[in-house]
Parts: C-alpha cells; sequence; structure tokens
C-alpha cells in the first residue's frame, strides 16, 4: 500500500496503547472491512506530526474474501488480461477502505506483491522533505505543515554544506539517541534545496535514515543559511560523531516522506 | 486589525466559557502586552472551523503605555512624519501581539482609527471564499482547510444559476435561524466561480451576510453544478422565501472571511 497521512492528529507511525497512530487506525480500517484482525508492517516508522505523501506498508491476508479472490484471478492464467483484472479488484479495496478510513489518512495505490516481499527491510532508497516557511510569522492555515525560521536563508550557502554530507558516511552527528541502533553508516543520494518567495524546500534522498537524521540535517543546514556556520563546517560536524556538534532538530511538522523505493 | 487565523480548533470567534475562541486567544494577548483586560469587538462571528485571511476587529485603548505614547506622538504635529512615526509603533506592537498569540492567529496589520469607529456597524462589504475539493477523497493534508464534493461541478452552470442571487434580495431561504434577526433583506455584489484541476473556488461579495448564508448559497450552487437543480429553479428558492427549499449547508472547513470593507 502507498499510503498518504496528514501526522499532525496522531502520536505517529507506530500503534502504542491508548493513543491515535496511522498504523493503528489503517488497521482497525482493514479489521473493518475484512473482519479479521491484520498487522500491517510500514516501511519505517514516522514521528509525531511527521506527514506522509507516499509511506508504504505490506500486509498478509491469508483467509480474507479479497484474497481467494485475487488467489482465483491469479491461478487462472497468465495472458495480458489477468493484470487489468487484479488492478480491478484492488480499485474496489481503495474506495472500501478509504471509507473507512479518517479523513487524515488516504490509501493512494495497493499492490500484490510476492511472499518474500518486506515493507522495511526491502527498502532501496527513501525520499523526504522538509517544507520550512522562512518569516517571522508564517501563515496561521499553514500551522502544523510546515517548520519556521524567522531568517531568510542562503540556498546558494546551504547546497555547498549540504555536498559533504552526500555519500556513505557515519551519521552519528546528525541522529538522536535510540536503542538499537549500531550502525550508523548511511548513504545520502541527494539533497535538493529550493526557494520560492518565502518557503525553502529541502529534497534529502538515502538508502534509510537514522533518527531524527533528516531534521538534524535541515537544522545544520539551517545554521549554515543564517551564517553560523561555514559550509565548510559540515564536515567538521560530520567527522566530530558526535550529536552535540550538529544543529537543532527542526520541527516535526515540516517533514514529509515523500516516497519510498524498492 | 487585520487578523488571519485558522478556524479548525477554535469554537469559533466569539468568546464562549470554557471554550477556546478567537476573541478569547486575542483578548488574553492584550492582557498580557498591556497589562489590562481589553474587549475586542469582531465585524462579525465566524463559526467553529470557519478561517480567516482579513477579519477585522477594533479595541479602545484609554490608559496603556501603548495609547500614551500615541498620544505623545499625534498631539505634537501634524506634519508628514507624524504618519511614519505612527506606524514606526504600530510594528512593534504587531511583534509584542504576536509572539504572544498562538500560531494559528496572526495579527497582520493594525491602524488608529477614530472614536466613532465600530469594526461591525461601519461595514461597507464582506467577500468570503469557500475552497471546494471535488474528488472521491481529497488529500488528508487538506483536512479542515476545504470543504468537499464528490462529483466534479459545472461551474458555467453554477454562475449562471448565481445570477440570479446579485443584488438587493430577501435571503431568508439562504439563512439558517439565528434569534434577533428580524430584517433578511442583504445585497450581494458578486459571486465569482474558478475551478482548477479538483479546487472549485467561490468567492462572495456583500454587504452583510445572514447565518450560515455564504454555505448554504455554496450548498445550494453545487446542486446546480451536479445537474440536481436547473440555474433559473435558484431564483424559485429565492422567490420561496424558506430554508428548506435551499441546498445543504457545506463544511465550515472551506469557508474563508477574505476581506472586510469599511
Amino acid at each position: 500500500m502507498t499510503i498518504e497521512y496528514k501526522g499532525t492528529n496522531f502520536a505517529g507511525w507506530q500503534v502504542q496503547p491508548d493513543k491515535r497512530t496511522v498504523q493503528g487506525e489503517i488497521e482497525n480500517s482493514l479489521l473493518k472491512i475484512f473482519g479479521e484482525e491484520i498487522k500491517i508492517h510500514g516501511s519505517g516508522r514516522t514521528d509525531a506530526g511527521v506527514h506522509a505523501l507516499g509511506q508504504t506498508a505490506h500486509f498478509a491476508l491469508e483467509k480474507s474474501l479479497f484474497d481467494r479472490k485475487f488467489n482465483q484471478k491469479n491461478s487462472s492464467s497468465k495472458n495480458n488480461n489477468l493484470k487489468k483484472r487484479d488492478s480491478s479488484l484492488l480499485s474496489p479495496f481503495i474506495v472500501a477502505i478509504n471509507s473507512v478510513l479518517p479523513d487524515d489518512i488516504k490509501i493512494l495505490k495497493v499492490k500484490k506483491v510476492n511472499d518474500k516481499f518486506h515493507a522495511r527491510y526491502d527498502v532501496k532508497e527513501k525520499i523526504y522533505l522538509y517544507k520550512m516557511e522562512c518569516l517571522p510569522r508564517p501563515s496561521p492555515l499553514l500551522t502544523g505543515l510546515v517548520g519556521t525560521c524567522k531568517f531568510s536563508l542562503d540556498v546558494k550557502k546551504m547546497q555547498e554544506g549540504a555536498t559533504y554530507l552526500i555519500g556513505e558516511h557515519d551519521f552519528t552527528s546528525f541522529s538522536s539517541a535510540k536503542t538499537g541502533v549500531t550502525d550508523f553508516v548511511r548513504t545520502v543520494n541527494y539533497i535538493k534545496i529550493k526557494k520560492a518567495s518565502s518557503t525553502v524546500i529541502f529534497e534529502i534522498s538515502g538508502n534509510g535514515f537514522l533518527y531524527n537524521m533528516v531534521r538534524i540535517i535541515v537544522g545544520t543546514l539551517v545554521n549554515v543559511g543564517i551564517y553560523k556556520l561555514e559550509p565548510k563546517e559540515i564536515k567538521t560536524i560530520l567527522d566530530g560523531k558526535a550529536r552535540s556538534l550538529a544543529g537543532k532538530t527542526t520541527s516535526a511538522s515540516g517533514l514529509y516522506l515523500k516516497k519510498v523505493k524498492y
């Protein structure tokens, strides 16, 4: 499944007792339309307030009506019409689940994958956007949908600083403490920064991201953009391998999981 | 004051006990920066969930520092520099009040008016926008910021129907019951309808609006846009002077008070 959501009113992706979560709402909706408890597996967690334009998750159906229909279609032939008939079954599923999901979650696409597919382990690339409003006081209508920066940002300087982050590096300096993670090496494919009037949009692609990594990268690049850091100091921070060297973790409200590639 | 706000998390404009209201938040902020209780008078109420791009309100200051500073400046001279110095005092006020207001309210402008000015009684024209997403399932990121319509709308037909509403009419059919109102005659100056992909924007200008009037006009025009009504039936509804003849009251989330003119 490819999923869009507005993170504002969720305690993040992952199911937590007595909290409203994206995973929890989707699992509730699957229970409603299939009549059975189905666990979904996301490409990764997103924190409270973080949005998604293209989060992904997989789930397995064994006994449901949906799956049985699917198997019947799949087992009968291998011709070109098969794909058409498959997608004709997926469309009613999308209509059904969206009709029971709350307004702040929408299933965009669904496709059948092989039994070995895993939405988290098989990720090849993740792309995040960070939207920042650079005004002393952004529009109230953008509340929850952007991060903020009171000063104008020098995009050219930030882009120069960002070049030091491209490639495979130990990103210890750019991650918050999180239990269980021992390998801090990740590959950043690109960082694109665009400015349109008071809005600055960062697009960051990588093979995977550490906890808070995008938000700390943005927070550190902002320091370059307001001339608090020289672009080359990004390399010093990276080499120093200590969270304290990097900038602030920017607000969750500006972060969007744009796309997950397999 | 000219005020922008996102109505989603407010129980509307008007102060109510134990509820979060726009008026209440602004009065709290004035108390914080001036140290005294100041009542503000809006151009009119907006309901829970309704947004404003340019709501207006006035208030009177007698003893505050702000006013004393103002009086000093005003009393000294009448030359052209006066206006400059006036606005230089208003700017710190905007910075101060916006720094204590919550993120979903922003004071855009403030100017000194004469003692007889009243933000409600002196209104000459009000302009509202209604934003509608015409998709079976709008983007979750637009939650609270648009009204919805599952079907595509025929803008040409709606524009034709809207012509019957232009001018001075008894708008009884297009208002919800509200105590105290006896005069249902209002003047609609224009209704413009624009469509861009799945978004339809209605812009309605009038000398004043009855309770729910914009939302009922939009709900009725939508019925024309989906061919449930003929454009000319708008006249029949208007002439019938009964709320039951008109369409549904559309959701508050699509309504924006764009501008108030004096």
